[in-house]
């Protein structure tokens, strides 16, 4: 079978192999609910509890403070409209570079009396201290600033931003999604600096889809989103998803131990497209600023990256646009929007996003193909100016 | 390995083999986010399409109806808060035998300014026509009838009730959680008679945790319980989990094909292990009502129904004091208590509940084993007494 090289792994990554197989006899024999009370749903129970100290140890945090929820976009939602539910109506401030999913919710508290604020970012996609400062002298009650942007990479100090608010009593929440795997986590120094909550998700990071988790300083009290039979300490619903769990268990686990390789390797792919991806002249976003090693988000004059992602897609390279969550809307991206990319640069944006599964060859082959794609579609152009 | 009888199918049940097949290659090669735009993205877009077509022909529904959701508890949650959010504050009613998923929801809804009824049950578990013709008359803004009780079995005219409601303009919604493989489901009728969505899970039909679906009247309109990248018509965000929903599709088609098949069957060993029960002096609850196939909820006299399922399940077989997901609560059943049994009572209730898999020679160990262990419990009673 003709397998295309997948260059997206911000979208979502491949499930390991030792995951998957981490995970099957959770999807067969072991089928029991973590509530029952005989031999299956005991086995389950100890399944959940083994994987929540996997994932409590990658982030450095004791295993109650994790929350197991199911997906990143739940997580978000539970914390914003968690907390909010909590506090009386006031002042919430996210970055203008948030993932659609602190957003919406962000928008939704909007209409229930909070005010929101969108705390801008500088032209290298780090949000800026100055405009955060006087944000903290309103006293917002809510604060959630994204510890690496998905589309760009680009990384936020968080723990110096929660320092900065911490005798303010805001509530301070950050979404680590793209994180996880990519840089050393510490949820314990960063609730220390004053980060109350972390979100991760496990099929960024070699787990499957279907599990994540909000990791949430017990001080903080929310009320939660899927109410019920009082799973997770009363803060998520649901019969747990055991296999899911189990394998985001073993992916947190992996992504710990592979800590000291994994980036560096994936940082040094990363400086090979770039030294490519400048050579072709391509314009690179967010190229200055402390970045996550794996991604690259560029853009070449006067070529559309949808067209691109579609010719690159034939030609056997799996690409993104944009972040894969929105890519049904056709706007331009509204990070590229906060860091004032003009729109018709921001519309030829292309990203990379690679995995530990990438090699130096692959990286080549893709150069290869660009070079022949954008020398095509650079060629139409000057036709059709002609 | 030695395999314990599994008797605790309203808690979950097993996969069925044909299903992990199926959802095999969606947590191996074919990992793709569904959003994205190159072929690993439509390759997991045409699945997830393909399953809502499968859910859909199940229930009788337009595809565009269902809803992807993580979980019935997310179902209900999303239905009765989302709702809510849509309304101004009102009446609210739900039946007093309703899932912790139904009734916690609607105590966090009292908490903002809505009025919330319980809706009594008689000795059977079936609802109170005539107090539910009273409440109409108060003009609630919204319902919810659970189908088909997860302790007892005992099914509601939901139909019925709902066509009573039709001129109302209340929103009526059923958890059917229950029901989805054990009866015909068909939303097109329930929806013509008034019932506007429906809560179905897939691991309770030999589907996989993490997959389920709110089949939702399009008129009727919800705020998200998780916002973001406006998956599932807006209504619920977050990348879809694919190889569950690839699961829950054929689960609900195999649940469809055996629709003639199943529930005789299951009617049959329950008529079987009910006859010995009467035998051995069980009571059984709701035995006179209309009942799920699969279902049986009994007591023996002053033996307490925890202490009975431990020592089953050191006999080997695996069954449930009362609903697993609200297990970790010592309180006896909300569900007795409504149909007016008394508490000394309700604490011996113990659940049978059937799948595909279970033998008319499972239900004979399984009667002889409760002989032994009745016998000795009643025995060490009787000298206790003495």
């Amino acid at each position: 079978m003709f397998a295309p090289v997948y260059l997206d792994h911000n979208a979502t990554t491949p499930l390991l192999p030792e995951v998957f197989d981490a995970m099957s006899p959770w999807l067969r024999t072991q089928f029991g609910n973590p509530s029952s009370r005989h031999e299956y749903g005991r086995a389950a129970r100890r399944a959940v509890d083994e994987a929540r100290q996997q994932v409590a140890l990658a982030l450095d945090a004791h295993p109650t403070e994790v929350i197991f929820v199911s997906g990143g976009s739940e997580a978000n939602n539970l914390f914003l409209k968690g907390a909010a539910a909590s506090l009386r109506p006031g002042l919430i401030a996210v970055s203008a570079i948030e993932h659609p999913c602190v957003l919406k919710p962000a928008a939704q508290l909007a209409r229930q009396g909070w005010e929101v604020r969108y705390l801008p970012v500088d032209a290298g996609g780090r949000l800026e201290p100055v405009a955060y400062t006087a944000l903290l002298a309103q006293r917002p009650s809510l604060l959630s600033i994204m510890l690496a942007n998905n589309e760009t990479g680009a990384l936020q100090d968080v723990a110096s931003f929660a320092s900065e608010a911490k005798g303010s009593g805001a509530w301070f929440h950050s979404d680590a999604v793209q994180a996880l795997g990519k840089l050393p986590l510490s949820f314990r120094d960063l609730n220390f600096a004053g980060v109350g909550a972390l979100t991760v998700s496990a099929h960024k990071a070699g787990g499957p889809k279907g599990a994540a988790a909000l990791v949430l300083d017990k001080r903080i009290e929310l009320q939660p989103l899927i109410a019920g039979g009082g799973h997770e300490r009363g803060l998520r619903s649901g019969t747990e998803n055991v296999a899911a769990i189990v394998g985001f268990g073993l992916a947190a686990e992996l992504a710990r131990r592979k800590l000291a390789e994994t980036p560096a390797r994936m940082r040094k792919l990363r400086d090979n497209l770039e030294f490519g991806l400048a050579a072709l002249g391509a314009s690179i976003f967010a190229v200055d600023s402390h970045r996550l090693p794996n991604t690259s988000y560029f853009a070449f004059p006067g070529i559309d990256g949808e067209t691109l992602v579609g010719k690159l897609d034939r030609a056997g390279f799996a690409v993104a646009s944009g972040a894969a969550c929105s890519s049904a809307n056709p706007e331009p991206s509204h990070v590229l929007q906060a860091m004032g990319v003009a729109p018709e640069i921001a519309r030829g944006a292309l990203r990379v996003s690679l995995g530990v599964g990438n090699s130096e060859t692959e990286i080549e082959q893709f150069i290869n193909a660009l070079r022949v794609t954008v020398g095509s579609l650079q060629g139409l152009a000057a036709i059709r100016a002609a």
